[in-house]
């Protein structure tokens, strides 16, 4: 499972003031501690601030790859911001997000074309957002079909079909599930990833929902998550999910989790 | 989903105490706290005492049935077993279980041919325990042509594809997986059920594999469960796992069960 740690997101109230403050220690914090709790990727995102994102994308991107040694998503529509970031950034990068909506696939798709980039493609089109499995896995079809004609290897595109609320309609999570199982049937080596929230969106006590949708997901094929990696309820259940997902040979992870406590919360 | 109280079975000291000693108020108790928390069935199992085990599934089932209007799961192998059982049965019960094995299937088939019984069919056959999907899908395929056969409607079966350790094999629990989701596709109508405990045998924190397992089956389309209902946190993940999986329109029960503060452990 691959793990992007989700917390230094400027729309969260802390990391807009330590942004705004220069903190460069705060941020380091928020940084190793998503490391060390198993991230992979670390996400970030500086979209608030209108004008300044860029800048704030390059401080961010240094600030972080000072502290912990891995990569980044850069976590913004706009080609200049991910320009800038990209500039400063130590190894290969994921970007996130790719859409099939026209504006923002002409911008990124000249940044990834030919590189060896990690992109997140967005089940979203211009014609709004997707309803059904059949209407997402039409999406990434063509957005996988564009990426690799552009030279960006399948291994390199994680899918995200787009979580809607089950509250809107009570459907939006198994058509999501069945979307991520399609996807990874017919794009054999593609990726599947997503964030978790919105599934829960107006319902009371979401965590139970979220922790919930991301072990089913799991079970349908999902391979890569958007997630707070300090949530160690959701990490046990991740490393579980993995051990009976068949992906956890020996159980070697789950027993090594155990081993150091990892499901003492 | 259909909820099986798995509680009553004499392979649990407390219980197999209770029937030694014949105590009626032990025995009415467990049924009742069971009902309460949302079991359909009340499974009831004497096996472990020979010579004596048709004498107590019937002092069983007439003492759930006095306590709670609910049928039971009877829980045995030996048709004498399970006839005596039937005799003083109030309603439609469950019969567990039937399989392949060639001894127990002549034994149990005209027990339930042309019967309103729910039988549960175990994919376990002369030739083993199956290994893979579709070696499951196999012996489900024939289950279930014999008992349409002899008039067993489609959705009075429910099909149990064996749950066997992960820690034996990395791939049983994925097998599994992949057996439910194809035995619901290829037999629309049919029931998937199982038991839980024998994924996590042999690892720690059994709680934590069985609970995921139990949200991953859902999400393949499981819609049973052998289960203590007393646990209050497989309860709230069940509950928010039918929301997820779409089968809670407006996520009505999800919501009920909140206010019910069936959330709050």
């Amino acid at each position: 499972m691959l793990i992007v740690g989700e917390l230094i997101n400027a729309s969260r109230k802390p990391i807009a003031a330590a942004i705004e403050a220069q903190d460069v220690e705060a941020i380091k914090k928020v940084a190793r501690d998503q490391y060390e709790a198993g991230a992979d990727y670390i996400d970030v995102n500086a979209g608030i601030f209108v004008g300044k994102e860029a800048e704030y994308m390059e401080w961010l991107i240094r600030n972080v790859q000072e502290e912990v040694d891995a990569p980044c998503c850069i976590d913004s529509p706009d080609p200049k911001v991910i320009e800038r970031g990209l500039a400063v950034h130590k190894g290969t990068a994921m970007i996130n997000s790719i859409s099939l909506e026209k504006d923002r696939y002409d911008a990124l798709l000249p940044i990834v074309a030919g590189t060896d980039l990690k992109v997140v493609a967005l089940c979203m089109s211009d014609e709004g957002m997707p309803e059904t499995a059949e209407d997402r896995v039409k999406i990434a079809e063509k957005l996988i079909d564009g990426l690799v004609r552009n030279n960006v290897k399948l291994e390199n595109i994680y899918v995200d079909p787009l979580v809607q609320p089950v509250s809107t309609k009570s459907t939006f999570g198994v058509e999501f599930l069945n979307a991520v199982e399609e996807i990874m049937e017919r794009f054999q080596g593609v990726h599947t990833i997503c964030g978790l929230s919105n599934i829960s969106y107006g319902l009371p006590v979401r965590k139970l929902l979220n922790q919930n949708f991301a072990v089913m997901a799991v079970a349908k094929g999902l391979d890569s998550l958007i997630i707070n990696p300090l949530d160690k309820q959701m990490m046990a259940n991740l490393i579980a999910a993995e051990a009976l997902a068949g992906r956890d040979e020996y159980c070697v992870n789950y027993l090594k989790a155990y081993r150091q406590k990892k499901f003492e919360f």
